[in-house]
């Protein structure tokens, strides 16, 4: 059986992904490990196919849409890299553009992730069956294992 | 952040759930931790409807049935327990009767774990449909985080 040798936890901004760090720096003894930690998160698509659904076509709309979207995966994945070093530990921030769920799975394999951590949202049955569960996906389609967190209500 | 101090492994006659807790056993430091291990098997009940719908009413042929399940139960365990052995973790072994979805979420309660290693059957779309998945009820509906595991094919 091989080891866990890189732990990935996908971030959004909710504060069940922000759990889900939280949980894995609190029990998974990273600090002075040789197990190195990837915090992924992938800036959905909707903002931009919302865009285009309104028929925004201008480049300077796009270019200022883009923009925010980007400066919120930054502070998300700023707020992931303070967690960390509150714990020193160190990490490496991967940020990519797409569906969440095809980009965590993707990236598993690409950065050959032994451990994907994901927190549920907890949604009920109706809103699960309209937004569709990243967790759930990732539980049946990514090829290592996942752990999934769930927020104290 | 409560830290983890119990973790069960729910297992089956499967070798994805071998393959579980072999993972657990590989890449959770449970030697010399303070963290305590539970491995808990469900006894199906199927078993027995399945007698009840083919008419075996005679306490004999029932108590036949329930000896057996039991055997069945006990090697389930013993394996596993003998796998701890391997690597000198102490091992808590449960079992019940019932239903396992019903069965590790009531344990999980009752037992006051704090975090579920399951292996996912990695079955395809149609079987899953029909069987169901007791990793993805788990994920979905233990009052803890859950890892599903998946054995390499």
């Amino acid at each position: 059986m091989a080891e866990v040798k890189k732990i990935m936890v996908a971030v959004d901004d909710s504060e069940c992904s922000h759990h889900a760090l939280q949980w894995a720096l609190s029990n998974l003894h990273l600090y002075g490990s040789d197990v190195s930690l990837v915090v992924f998160h992938a800036q959905p698509l909707a903002v931009f196919n919302s865009a285009a659904t309104m028929g925004v076509t201008s480049p300077e709309l796009i270019e200022i849409i883009v923009n925010q979207q980007r400066q919120v995966s930054e502070a998300i994945l700023a707020r992931a890299k303070e967690m960390c070093a509150q714990k020193n530990v160190t990490v490496e921030t991967v940020s990519e553009i797409g569906d969440p769920k095809d980009g965590i799975c993707d990236a598993i394999d690409k950065l050959q992730v032994d451990l994907l951590i994901i927190g549920s949202h907890g949604y009920g049955m109706l809103k699960r069956a309209f937004l569709g569960s990243v967790s759930n996906y990732c539980v049946l389609h990514a090829k290592c294992p996942v752990l999934v967190t769930k927020k104290p209500s």
